[in-house]
């Protein structure tokens, strides 16, 4: 039943795709885009003029036509940047830089692309998915100077922001019957929308047009606006209290983004929302009603641990603090955590913690003191004072840690704990988070769990449950991917219940990737994504809590490629 | 007498000589180092490999040999770079990329480069100081994509840094029988040495190598250590206690570097020393008795007007904060002032104060909770308010203020004043500064004045003084480059008095500019230099305050081009 290490060979071209729709997972290539016209990339010109792609060639590399260039130019882009960086330096993937790829060669180069790697490199060629040509084309191209993309600053922000409805024209009660407390928010991914789906009545209220794949849903203080981010780094804020909720304004902040959220702290509520991209490395604050572009500010710098400079350190996760009026920003590459204040944008104040490289996801302790974040190929969880604002610990976790958010819940005998899964192998591990409460555990991993096997994605809990949930999502055994474990959290060394999420939804045939629990306001159902390929039939699961048995599956021709899922009242109020 | 607007033509060679020295004015191009051997960039190969350079040819741009290239490179970073940024992005000179120069054509470039301008391009080739084939290179080169410098991380600087004495073998008591408080730090610039002057006896007591052409000197807290920093970025840490003050640690931060500074606030004495950095644009926290690098941190990031990303933000002015243990740091090119807090480095506290673009100099008021300084290019003082950390004020002024750290008094008429000079034209004007007892008159032009021409690069005066001194040593005419103009602070309307400085001096031929008035610990003598080129003879003026008489000329065979001069107590306690 357990699969102690992730090995992506078979599967590694619908992993790549299933990852990628969580943009929070780094180190899988993109998928190819359904609709290149809706790319991030599309229309980007590389900042080279093309008639230099003529003559400019890189020394040691084999000569590119110009088309040959750009089309490899775009591949690398949908593709390979997601792990391995605009600039190619490396993260979750190897650099690629023409210093280690020239000394590669091409024969290296060509097998490395057609046949991938145990260590997560997809098989481009035998997946199908490269021709034989292109896989030339793209050893090729990666032993070129990687083209730097363009900025993306204020000017460029602007001219794609839109307020579609002002502010004094939005309603001022809620003029629908949802219930929004326990509305959901779905990522469609490959259509380019979200769902909002009622949790009362497991019905669809509404389909949005947003950015490509949309990331994660956050939403204001109030409740009352959703914000979601594009892979493509396109937001849109959603009004829910619209007779029918739509999106009241968007705009472009980058050309590959990942997080978004909305400022919480005791009289900034709907004030501010920020977003982070992953290219141009930066993020920026907006106004909470319109989002209108306010600051920007760029996360080049120096790594946290041998202070050397990076030309591209992506944002990954940000929260909003609950003690200070500031933003938590992850910066990937360079380890460090921004806690950046918004009480003054004119003189902003930014506390920059060292931390751990590859920061990428996490969330907060039952607290909400303790930031836990996960440096997932640094295989770290780091643990930041949002009320100190400094660095409370740096704990040593299994292999790639991928919370999401995490779990919390009480521990029989170790007090309050923050759990995480990971990607790389079968372990769940508990984090004691309770200084004052249990001082000898806090902070350290008090329990160690074995799960179904590596390539889980998250892990979920609620305050009103006693079951802990694990996604394997992106295990290579389609029996584990295709189910999700469940524990007993008053009887967790009894092991975990497998539940055949997928086989109950009765799609059909696909890859059918069970994703994501999430639960419903009041604790009692929790939500999978049963994701297919976009051509095939996908669902939601909707599971009794308490009897875990099926109660529902939400199946609707608009319902594709569902993946995230975001409750209103939880995501809001920061409950998992 | 008095010359209305600076126009460099004649003495364009001279006049970048003379500003070089003086990295606080960037706005002309570097003289030609005496040694190459000595120079910044000696030594540091571009990033793109030599290899390349020999087939990486910029489309629009003529064909260069590699040794070609080579040489326009190093021509480039010794006397463009100054003005026009590493990588061209320009600042008080153009910006010469690509799509601009190629645009203009070699014709024009090669006479621009020729015969220069009246807003301050030196004329390279009537000068002498280029031949028609350097002329034909240069003009060449401009036109192909700036080589990328290598970076200079913590690396780089561990392999430099060296403690010569540690601190366990340093002595424990001022062990020679100099009046420290007196002493002098004077840059020897040509010769890549400080002389430390004893200002009571106007005798050299020490010569000390470091590097070329220091920039400023530094005093830490307690007033034993100097701080020096040369344009190559060495930086050298000079113990005044031992039997012969000499240098006891040194580390290299960069590859052209301008300020360096010390922690002053209360229970930080003698921990910290900052230097900035032109090249890489950044700056590094040292430890205050070893120069150990701690932190360093990246300037690169948004312009604070147009919020567009700049790649080359350089570090100009750095001061100590008395009301925070924070430096404050001017970064040229973004217009950005940052507040730098040094009580955990690991969790390292900024707050970025949107001011004006290309800040410059400075220098606190009187009361040292306002930082003023100057945003040359946009001819503004920006007003810090270093205790509530934020902007005070922006304050027209004329055209390129170049205040160094500019001169506080109480105006007879309009309270505490703090007043700067000009580089592009002859106005000195006075701001008010007490906002407290003079509301009406804070952050105000109040009073201007006019001196006897534009060219002034420093303007002084001293508690126990009335006079202000205002020196003209980049105006084109020798007369009034060669002397001082003298103010009554009692009765400014009067006029000025003209002090023939370099006649007192009887040094025979050369350009001999009078620069940087300094005053004595007492506050009743001050200190010219009159600064001749490195075959010539140089002196110091040291002129009685009370009667404007002349009281001394220091001259010395050692003493080769001395710029720059620093008393020890005056620099210490922020005295100006």
């Amino acid at each position: 039943m357990s699969v102690t290490t992730l090995i992506l060979k078979p599967l590694a071209l619908a992993v790549a795709v299933a990852v990628a729709s969580f943009g929070v997972m780094p180190a899988y290539a993109a998928p190819k885009d359904p609709d290149p016209s809706t790319t991030a990339y599309e229309g980007t010109a590389s900042a080279v003029d093309p008639e230099s792609a003529k003559t400019v060639r890189t020394p040691g590399a084999p000569d590119l036509t110009e088309t040959e260039f750009q089309k490899a130019k775009q591949i690398y882009f949908e593709r390979c940047a997601g792990c391995h960086g605009v600039l190619r330096k490396g993260a979750t993937g190897k650099a690629l830089t023409p210093d280690v790829t020239q000394e590669r060669g091409m024969d290296y180069l060509k097998a490395f692309i057609s046949y991938g790697s145990p260590a997560g490199m997809p098989n481009w060629l035998t997946s199908g998915d490269f021709t034989e040509a292109e896989v030339e084309l793209m050893a090729k191209y990666i032993m070129h100077e990687p083209p730097m993309p363009p900025e993306f600053g204020l000017e460029k922000m602007m001219e794609t922001w839109e307020v579609v409805i002002p502010p004094e024209e939005r309603p001022t009660k809620q003029m629908n019957n949802l219930n929004l407390e326990n509305l959901f928010s779905v990522t469609l991914r490959d259509a380019g929308q979200v769902a909002l789906i009622d949790g009362d009545t497991h019905e669809i209220a509404q389909v949005i047009d947003t950015g490509y794949a949309v990331h994660i849903s956050r939403m204001s203080a109030s409740g009352r606006y959703v914000f979601v981010i594009g892979r493509d780094a396109l937001v849109n804020m959603i009004d829910l209290w619209m007779e029918e909720p739509d999106t009241v304004a968007k705009v472009k902040i980058g050309m590959e983004a990942r997080s978004v959220e909305t400022s919480k702290y005791k009289g900034y509520e709907d004030r501010y929302a920020i977003a982070g991209a992953y290219w141009p490395p930066q993020f920026v604050i907006m106004d909470g009603q319109t989002l209108e572009p306010k600051k920007i500010v760029s996360t080049r710098g120096m790594t946290e641990d041998t202070q050397e400079y990076h030309p591209e350190p992506r944002v990954a996760a940000i929260v909003a603090s609950h003690n200070h009026p500031e933003f938590i920003v992850n910066v990937k590459e360079t380890g460090k955590i921004m806690l950046v204040n918004y009480e003054d944008l004119d003189a902003l104040s930014i506390t920059t913690i060292d931390a751990d490289r590859f920061l990428h996801d996490g969330g907060w302790d039952s607290s909400m003191r303790y930031f836990l974040t996960a440096a997932n190929n640094s295989d770290t969880i780091a643990v930041v004072d949002s009320l100190d604002r400094n660095l409370e610990a740096l704990i040593e976790v299994g292999k790639t840690p991928h919370p999401g958010r995490g779990a919390n819940f009480v521990d029989p005998e170790h007090g309050p704990v923050w759990a995480t899964s990971h990607l790389g192998d079968p372990s769940i591990q508990m984090i004691g988070t309770d200084p004052e409460g249990h001082p000898d555990k806090a902070w350290k991993v008090v329990r160690t769990l074995q799960g179904q096997g590596g390539g889980s994605l998250f892990i979920k809990t609620h305050p009103e449950s006693s079951n802990l949930w694990v996604d394997t999502a992106l295990n290579p055994a389609e029996d584990v991917s295709q189910s999700v474990a469940v524990f007993n959290i008053n009887d967790l060394e009894a092991g975990y219940v497998v539940l055949p999420i997928a086989e109950w939804a009765e799609l059909g045939e696909g890859p059918k990737r069970v994703v994501q629990p999430e639960y419903n306001v009041k604790g009692d159902e929790v939500w999978f994504s049963v994701w297919n390929t976009q051509d095939k039939k996908s669902a939601l699961v909707v599971v009794d809590d308490k009897t875990r048995k099926l109660k529902k599956v939400i199946t609707d021709e608009r319902l594709v490629t569902p993946t995230g899922k975001f409750n209103v009242y939880n995501t809001q109020h920061d409950v998992y």
